[in-house]
């Protein structure tokens, strides 16, 4: 196959658009679409500063770089999960991304500010280590983001997280979620906004751009990861898309554009009031929120447990660590 | 396993709702889960005649079955597709299980009505032979149904059916469509009532029943059926249905509930006005019906290409064949 711009070899293959192209060109369609989401969307306006949440893989990272060749003024916000030599890997390789582009990067080890990290949450809890995973990456993204005075969240999901997100709220029709899927997420009281600039991009097109810029990124999957739902969505999009190239897309963004408004217009009686969690100060549709409830059991049942030595007292504030970027 | 209701041994299983039962068992839940949809969704009134579809496979057969059964006056129409002897033995084994009843069946033969069998009308007309039959049957039984004078037509379409047709409209959000999933779509001008009692019964259910209560049938799938896009439909749903059981009916019993009603109102402005078609009189969205068109074009085709002998003159009625009751 031929570059659809310049005529040489092709390096990569976008079978949805029925294009290829040449490793300088694909760079340059990549940028463009990452552009023209933000543009599209009005994620960003010029000068607004944005907190990227790093996990370390492929698509936090390459979405940090594009943002940072944008030139937005960006930070990161590395979550240390605790799950063994697997987190230690992802905090190593963000680190050294930052370093590389000499960018600030702020780093929240849940060990160290919670005394918990996500394997014992779950088990402490009983819940699926992703349920407890998100809701916790969830909190202290958007707290370090209002703390730090950030203007938005971006978030690294990509085409086949949105689609197999809105596939299991569709098999399920979860009315709630389905009125939430957009990829911007609008500021409210002590919420930040949330954005994702990747939303139209495919797993393997990202990883072809992390490839050919030659960034660093962790390649494991998380090992929670296993027997996890949305590997199943993926799975049955996958194979869809195999007969039906653009499959992803169109349900994607067709739902986007013709669905969602009719549903959000049509729901809208069942939206609920956010107010301050009792506990955080944070918002919250009930009296405590979901984050606080679920440490301060855990961290009751480890007392009761007698599993953490010395006082021990729930305290929600995330206590981010700052590497500021070095002088060079 | 044991029967849920008797607790001898249970020769059925329905993983979906957790439950199992003896043969008796088994037909007496099959026959209350098609009551209650039909009383559910007020399909059918009492002394409401029922033209059921008739292909010879196992649903239509099942149907047929079940509404005679229940005491309603049926008749069965089958419609002659010409597809070889896959269409020889579905006549055969229609008329077999309308005689040992003695129920009344109309035949309608395309190749006789229209003076095409479906793969002719595919090749001409350069579509898939799963589209252009779909069009010609709607037509036909619709057409029987109302010149007939029967309340209603009932196919037997089933959950798998139905959760596969959805989930491709939902894939590429054909509005249109999907304001049109209902297990009823009511009677209009010359259009008839059309009922699917078997809707929230799976493929795997009905061939149960069918074995259970002895019911001939036709084994084959269509040859023509490979391929087709809703297999790749039915399958995705069933490796999910594999996984979560019950995924299939949440999916589509969900959708009728909770999202239907919301987007036929929001959606409504869509809505197109039916006249009458300028050809045969029955409603379209246009001048002249797609049945017509489709067919009055394949007609000039084949005449054009000297494949139809005597004189080549498109008339759209059906002209079915009677067979009555034997008086035993």
């Amino acid at each position: 196959m031929k570059c659809a711009v310049c005529g040489r070899k092709a390096a990569v293959e976008v079978r949805r658009q029925g294009k290829a192209f040449c490793p300088e060109h694909y760079l340059e369609w990549f940028e463009g679409q990452v552009k023209r989401a933000i543009r599209r969307h009005r994620m960003l306006a010029p000068g607004e500063r944005v907190l990227v949440a790093v996990s370390g893989g492929k698509d936090s990272i390459a979405l940090w770089e594009v943002l940072h060749r944008f030139g937005y003024e960006t930070a990161g916000l590395h979550i240390q999960l605790g799950i063994g030599d697997y987190s230690e890997r992802a905090l190593e390789v963000t680190r050294r991304f930052a370093e590389e582009r000499g960018l600030p990067l702020y780093v929240v080890d849940l060990k160290e500010a919670y005394r918990l990290a996500i394997p014992e949450l779950a088990e402490l809890t009983r819940r699926r280590a992703c349920s407890v995973c998100g809701l916790t990456k969830r909190y202290v993204m958007n707290r370090v983001a209002v703390e730090e005075g950030f203007d938005a969240v971006a978030t690294g999901h990509n085409l086949d997280d949105e689609a197999s997100v809105l596939l299991g709220n569709v098999l399920h029709w979860q009315t709630d979620a389905l009125v939430r899927q957009g990829p911007v997420l609008p500021a409210k009281e002590k919420l930040a906004k949330r954005i994702k600039p990747l939303y139209l991009l495919t797993e393997r097109e990202i990883l072809a751009y992390t490839l050919l810029r030659r960034l660093p990124y962790q390649h494991e999957e998380c090992p929670f990861a296993q027997g996890a739902k949305s590997l199943l969505y993926k799975d049955a999009l996958n194979r869809l898309e195999a007969a039906m190239p653009g499959t992803k897309q169109t349900f994607l963004e067709q739902y986007l554009k013709k669905i969602e408004p009719v549903l959000a217009e049509g729901l809208a009686a069942e939206e609920v009031e956010l107010t301050a969690c009792e506990r955080c100060g944070y918002p919250t549709t009930g009296k405590v929120c979901a984050f606080c409830r679920t440490w301060d059991r855990a961290l009751s049942f480890a007392k009761k447990k007698g599993k953490l030595a010395g006082e021990v007292r729930f305290e929600p504030a995330p206590k981010p660590l700052f590497f500021a970027p070095s002088a060079s």
